[in-house]
């Protein structure tokens, strides 16, 4: 019998049409159904890829990570080009190589960065349109750069997440950086994981506070007491990328 | 009577979807007509816009000025927040400001500005796969950067254009810029004037030599003899972008 193959993948998507990355029951929209698919039909038996973690419905990601096991002989080379061949032209499959068999993309992400990109002005930049929220209002970036370092280090961020789970809520953001480049605020979150919504949460508590809307302690209060409504809204998804999914160097 | 305000605008544009900038008789898919609906509809009465130039279908601009006369009376912060409020999301306008009334967005443009955006890789960047063109091949990019000053200078390009004009052919490229940003080569293209496709026919030109499946001498015999036929292929719309259109200190 063929040993199973654990193949690797990079895949870089834009998520506008989709509803996110995990796949439905009843819907072939999500990008991983249409890798799935495509998968599915170079090997000629159903494949279940797994994921380094769920993005939702609009964001995009320039560096997802998959992997799945196959009996399948391609050489990894013919499998990228096959997946480029016939994948929808927003989602890209920019590395596939074989890996060590107890690779798994999830369990063994250690972290991830999350990029999300405000463009400051009064209209869109229309290259760019799909992939920045567009911010009229003026921001007070020094506050919102004081205001994120509440949110560095370990902490339970249940006031930053929607929906419930039984599991933890504890994670740890490593850093939470700004960068401005001509009319674009771009700010890089990087942590151990993330909940559902947390970094969009995140973002528009720091947006609300460049605002004014809403003052520092609004963080401190939504971390200390689990309440979503003490948090500021969720920036839309547009703005949001999944830029890198870090391992450790002997898992991968 | 009221005075005819003369109102420049400046125009950003994606032009994947549209039959070029130029208004057609039967389709309302072009940049011109999309405008020009707006602002009728702004007005109240048939509006007609000045263009500095035309661009082909597909093909984008960073930066197109066209200007229009009115008697419209708001201000031109007004007019331009009006024309993004209702023109679709890939023409984008950045600028509104009145003008003198005898500038003409053509007759005063004194050099224009093009970019082409070459991906060299085997799977195009996902982000910008609307704005580039790839390449598969591997480009001699130092043969191409010899070969554009062969164009460089005052010539008559008759060889380098599609359809036939009875007007001169005779235009002058100030310089060919190469620029690698990444897995990107970056054309820049600046002259007083560019014939019908004159710009994808150069850039096509400059990648067969890249290709070295065409010699530095077809452009000399090109040139000298007119013949569209000695230069080389036309490169696609979609990595074209009109980067910028310059006037004299004087006229603007």
């Amino acid at each position: 019998m063929a040993k199973l193959r654990n193949i690797k993948c990079i895949i870089a998507y834009e998520g506008t049409k989709y509803q996110g990355w995990q796949r439905l029951k009843n819907s072939g929209n999500t990008i991983q159904g249409k890798i799935e698919q495509v998968l599915a039909r170079m090997v000629g038996e159903p494949i279940e890829i797994i994921g380094s973690g769920r993005t939702d419905a609009g964001v995009h990601a320039r560096y997802q990570v998959c992997n799945f096991h196959t009996i399948c002989q391609k050489p990894a080379k013919n499998i990228k080009d096959y997946m480029n061949k016939y994948l929808p032209e927003d989602i890209v499959v920019t590395e596939v190589q074989d890996v060590d068999d107890r690779f798994h993309s999830r369990f063994h992400a250690k972290d991830k960065v999350y990029k999300y990109r405000l463009w400051l002005g009064d209209y869109p930049p229309v290259f760019e349109r799909k992939y920045v929220h567009v911010v009229v209002d003026r921001l007070n970036v020094h506050e919102m750069k004081d205001a994120a370092r509440l949110l560095e280090g370990e902490h339970d961020f249940a006031g930053f997440s929607t929906g419930k789970t039984k599991k933890s809520t504890i994670r740890t953001i490593h850093s939470i950086d700004f960068k401005m480049n001509g009319n674009e605020l771009i700010m890089t979150v990087t942590g151990n994981g993330f909940l559902y919504n947390m970094v969009r949460i995140i973002v528009g508590t720091l947006i609300d506070i460049g605002k004014e809307s809403l003052g520092k302690e609004a963080i401190i209060q939504a971390l200390e007491t689990g309440k979503r409504s003490l948090a500021g809204e969720r920036a839309p998804a547009k703005g949001l990328i999944l830029h890198d999914v870090r391992y450790e160097v002997n898992k991968r």
